[in-house]
């Protein structure tokens, strides 16, 4: 099943979506219309929504708004050097550990929605990223187990701001500015998906292919990430795991090259769909509201 | 004034503290009984709690709970290496640029709860830290302005598993353990605070001082490290800023000392409060639900 979050009308809820159209189950009210509380509510909220999604109202996709399918996700977490043709352009050794760090939870940002070129760095990059939902309270998840706490997976792309993720070795600020974190077109839940590692994805920027590779790629997999993620800290429903990118990435160019304002990203994993980011050039305004 | 997060009777809201009672604000109906709600609220919502408080019913502090001030943070913050006499015992050069790192939401914890011995470490430490409380929706915050932005103060203790702090650069996993970020024991409100940089503070294990600083030894300052992060993501109301922590953590002791199960640490600030936690062994059990 194809779960997104869309706003049409001036309401933003979620829905089904089946070939070119999306259900609105919200009109039923029995269904929770928002992703966090549907994932919250488990397999009885899922078959609530099943029985509704028949008799649903239907819209063309291409009459709504398709947003970041969790709009708010309690946290957000991306590994880094997880595909071998990509640690091996940056250089750097294969990691014997997991490198986690966090990107903000306002870096989120719509499938089709537009990306800031920050207005303190012209050093944007792409990455195109499978990206998990978690479906559950977890901790301790033992690897043989990892799929159950799996809700479903979406395209994600971590978008990098080089200079200032070089800058320290923790990474945070350059994977954190707002807008920055584009995901969707919606979730494919997992039992649609079945073993995540072997989907082929592609990032292209501008119609040219940057990067081309397939999960199964991937030093750690999705399974290890969870459980090592879980010794330290309790996994909630909602939460959004970025699995790590392939070689391709405009950093490791020779020489390296950055995105400009007005370029387009898109990023497409098999059996999920696709994405697509224009770049605009923020406006640096003073907030303080 | 001094605003807590309470549990009495069953029921967790905010009050006023005043010497050794705490003010139930919460029976009026007319203020948030929530504290990122009543940030949220601003002025006006501050002006209710005053006139509210005067007429509030009021428990001993002896009587109720004190809870993290701030329970669920959209995002928590965490500043390495920002006092010089700390910088110093790690063996590293000063930094030139900011440190940041995130504390996952769900390592808050209150200002006398337990905090767990890692199943899967034993390499725990403490830092004692000022914790900002931030005000305002906040981007592009000019260094001067970014006073505008703090709601308030709190004694946090940035509780850090060494082993998987150092296993990668990021310093992510390490920081974030469940229960690993004691905070409170209440908010102080900005304006009782004035300037943040002239705070003397303390770290005791079991009676004996570990650290002892004061906050005019940071390397950035409070506004120093507003005016950076907000350059590439929106503060929102309610997120926590730790601000580093001085010479005296146990792993830059030669030879490096590491806490036991039923220690306790105790973090106080000068015109704030303390904060004290005891170290209880993690129970590692596999939660899916």
């Amino acid at each position: 099943m194809k779960l997104a979050t869309f706003t049409q009308g001036g309401r933003t809820r979620i829905g089904v979506v089946e070939g070119e159209q999306v259900l609105d189950i919200s009109a039923s009210g029995t269904v929770p219309t928002e992703m966090i509380s549907l994932i919250e509510g488990g397999e009885q909220a899922m078959d609530g929504l099943r029985q509704v999604a028949g008799k649903a109202t239907s819209f063309p996709l291409s009459a709504v708004a398709l947003e970041a399918p969790v709009p708010s996700p309690g946290k957000i977490l991306a590994i880094g050097l997880n595909y071998a043709d990509h640690i091996e352009e940056t250089g750097l050794d294969k990691p014997k550990e997991q490198i986690w760090f966090n990107k903000q939870r306002g870096s989120v940002n719509g499938p089709y929605a537009d990306v800031n070129m920050p207005s303190v760095s012209h050093y944007l990059d792409y990455e195109a990223e499978l990206v998990m939902v978690i479906g559950k309270r977890a901790k301790h998840v033992p690897r043989e187990r990892a799929h159950e706490v799996v809700f479903g997976y979406m395209c994600g792309n971590d978008v990098s701001v080089r200079d200032w993720q070089l800058a320290t070795p923790t990474m945070t600020m350059g994977k954190s500015f707002d807008t920055h974190g584009p995901t969707g077109p919606w979730i494919v839940t997992a039992d649609e998906i079945g073993d995540p590692h072997d989907l082929d994805f592609t990032c292209h920027v501008n119609g040219e292919e940057k990067q081309r590779s397939n999960t199964k790629h991937m030093v750690f997999d999705c399974w290890d990430q969870i459980a090592h993620l879980s010794r330290a800290f309790t996994l909630e429903p909602g939460d959004l795991i970025f699995t790590g990118t392939s070689g391709g990435v405009g950093v490791a160019m020779k020489p390296p090259v950055f995105r400009q304002v007005g370029d387009v990203m898109k990023v497409a994993f098999d059996r999920i769909g696709t994405i697509e980011n224009r770049i605009v050039a923020e406006k640096a305004e003073t907030l303080i509201a």
